[in-house]
């Protein structure tokens, strides 16, 4: 199955996709929210699916695609975590996770477009496998342990601005992953139940050439590392997202142009979907 | 005015002081959250206590006081902010504002014990004057401009882990800041009108010996500044916290230990009040 928020921006309504049919889960949530994965909101949509409770939503594939969760307390984001970007970036593969915040503010859905300021001249795509937390995770005992918090994944991609991300930050990143819409996210959620997170491709373009293909086969730290890890230093709570890193072929490498208007980013995971943002400039 | 919130944890009510009467504000809001600021929840309560229409609560000293804002989207911290604290730390004073993240779910009430686990041998106090935006603030026009967004101002805590901080961080410096209740806030929030955020006297105590006595005077970007600079790389949304920094006088400067079990942490902001943190730690 997959969770997806369609809809407006601001307006959308949550939906459960299985066997490529859309159900409206408003019987069962007011939204995709913090609390809905808190109270197993996951297991209430299979057990509704299976007792056949919910009604197909008309007109689904018309909608506006939002991101799939809403209002999540912290997107907490690994670093530096494929070797091969380490070394493009001009720095070590790291000795543990090396944390950056983005605002919850920031989520986009994976086809809105992307408006940058004129000033935004270093802006960067980033795909990467993102995950929710499904139960609350601190002091995690195992890197095995660490799958049962996970509700489950998607794809996301991490935008940054290098200017304001290494120039003008005083060395700290989070100051260049935050600009309005930086953090497209979904289309879909997809149950962990339904996912291997160690073995998947995932890919970008830039209009249309592509730009990363590489697989989480290559992640420094994996998923259950990196719960296990982070939770010893921050205590995650149901609804929190993660995104896990992005592999080598950016543009901060110097092999690529930043991005500029009417480019077009597109991305995908095996399993998890595409992303499509075409990026405007404002004054 | 003072805005409180009181009771048990996670059951926290909305309370206004004012001439030192308790008010219970739940005619006008569930409670001190991002969407009380949004809808000049500030104003709505000046108005009510012009109007004599709101109602003592009965015991209000009794309660335990809570942090003054529930749930807000981001906490943002600005680093290295007073020259001398830079020095100590053993930095440059920066060209630009360092920005770091705190998760909201650290936040903690101005009294509660801080409990650490046992790993977490470098934890370190640090008083900072703390904001709540009141409206959306993206690409502000000036410093001056910037007061505007600004609901009211606080005391916080920015606790820190210097071990996860600066040694395991990869130079990441939130990895270091989100320890379970490392975000006291409180005891209450002041109305921006009522406030010189330009000259006020913070100070801090371990043990009741003074560790930090200093002035926002001495702020190398004041809050003005902050709110321009930094909302030209990301947006803040009604409720969300800044903390602008500490000055000099913590244990990383090497001429105080760092915290240990049964120390008491206090602090103070004039006109913002006083906080008192007993440290435990688990095992």
């Amino acid at each position: 199955m997959e969770l997806l928020r369609l809809g407006p921006i601001g307006h959308e309504i949550p939906v459960v996709r299985d066997n490529d049919v859309y159900y409206d889960l408003r019987p069962l949530t007011t939204d995709i929210t913090p609390e809905f994965f808190a109270d197993d909101g996951i297991g209430r949509v299979r057990t509704a699916l299976d007792e056949g409770s919910l009604v197909p939503l008309e007109g689904a594939e018309d909608l506006r695609i939002g991101a799939p969760v809403a209002r999540p307390s912290a997107v907490v984001c690994v670093g530096m975590n494929y070797a091969a970007h380490a070394r493009e970036a001009g720095a070590e593969p790291p000795a543990a996770p090396v944390v950056f915040f983005k605002m919850p503010s920031t989520i986009a859905g994976p086809y809105d477009a992307l408006e940058l300021p004129p000033y935004a001249t270093k802006a960067d795509w980033e795909v990467e496998l993102g995950l929710v937390i499904g139960s609350r995770a601190f002091r995690v005992a195992s890197a095995e342990d660490a799958y049962s918090h996970v509700a489950g994944y998607m794809l996301a991609n991490d935008l940054s601005e290098r200017r304001f991300q290494i120039e003008e930050s005083g060395g700290q990143w989070s100051k260049g992953k935050n600009l309005p819409g930086f953090t497209p996210l979904g289309p879909w959620i997809r149950p962990a139940a339904e996912v291997d997170p160690g073995s998947l491709r995932l890919r970008s373009w830039v209009n249309g050439d592509v730009r990363q293909d590489s697989s989480t086969r290559d992640l420094i730290f994996d998923v259950g590392q990196i719960i296990y890890l982070l939770s010893q230093t921050m205590p995650f709570e149901p609804g929190d997202v993660i995104l896990t890193g992005t592999p080598q072929g950016v543009a901060m490498s110097g092999k690529f142009p930043y991005l500029a208007a009417d480019d077009v980013v597109e991305m995908e995971i095996e399993s998890l979907g595409r992303h499509r943002q075409a990026v405007t400039v404002t004054q």
